[in-house]
């Protein structure tokens, strides 16, 4: 029962709330879940994966597989402004830090949906955890779903985890 | 990170295979993959609910929401072979005590997707682990899956186990 850690991959994205530069409400969601049902007090049973899919823009972006494992990391990085997300997986990393979760993060540019399930073939996770919104099927149809998706196609057992409704904001294709 | 133990519940069934009174190959598989991927060494954090759904027959079985938390509890019962379903639970059960997982274990009857979906909304797991085939979508039509219909019904974050390659057999839709 001892052996390599269980490798957690978790995709996470910004939140669309404007004005707002952090986590999504479901990323955190969906990563609070995994600290606390899963990795629990076993934080040398676990590394957890950090993926941020970039989905290309006209500020011409480009791919960045550096990975980002302890704070330091994202100290005296050169131009981090151009570099986006970042900050997105700081938080993530720095959380895994104070807890003491081994972690890696790194972010992709492309089709959120078609990157993550590229990634988990790849980096063979043991489980990807993805947030959702938990919309109903007529809101699911306008916004499309990375869940289903990567419930679908991705090469490894998939968890979803509905954001609470508790945590629904006033619009609730907002996330 | 210490509180309430995770609760996960685990859906089992019997094998298909003729002659072969045991629990299912996916079971076993969904099973194994909860101890060793989930659990780990964390074996106080965990608590596994075995859930096995029994479908009615001629055989005029009825009900039985017994509970069964230890090897012991399956000793000296009387007419035990009336009651369909128990070995397979005892399997489960003195696996979890040789490990020092804490468990419990009932049976219900009824249409498996419909029941473990019921039971899920009364006992509110934190986690439901379903074993498949890992059928195609040709094969899946005339089987139809207890998985898919969980994923999208079970009021909890659901987590489906395929079958290894290695492990079908002859006949895929056996199981």
């Amino acid at each position: 029962m001892a052996g390599e850690a269980t490798r957690v991959m978790v995709a996470v994205n910004e939140s669309t709330i404007k004005g707002y530069p952090h986590a999504s409400i479901s990323s955190k969601g969906a990563f609070e879940w995994t600290l606390n049902k899963i990795v629990r007090s076993n934080t040398s049973g676990f590394k957890l994966l950090f993926l941020h899919v970039q989905v290309p823009d006209e500020d011409g972006f480009e791919d960045m597989d550096s990975i980002f494992a302890s704070p330091d990391d994202f100290k005296g990085m050169k131009n981090r402004n151009k570099i986006r997300g970042l900050q997105l997986l700081e938080y993530f990393v720095n959380r895994c830090h104070e807890i003491g979760v081994p972690c890696e993060a790194w972010i992709k540019k492309g089709d959120p949906k078609e990157v993550i399930c590229h990634e988990v073939k790849r980096v063979q996770p043991d489980l990807l955890v993805v947030g959702c919104r938990g919309l109903g099927p007529f809101q699911r149809v306008f916004v499309g779903t990375v869940s289903e998706f990567c419930l679908k196609h991705a090469e490894c057992p998939v968890v979803t985890i509905k954001r609470s409704a508790a945590e629904t904001p006033q619009d609730p294709i907002d996330d």
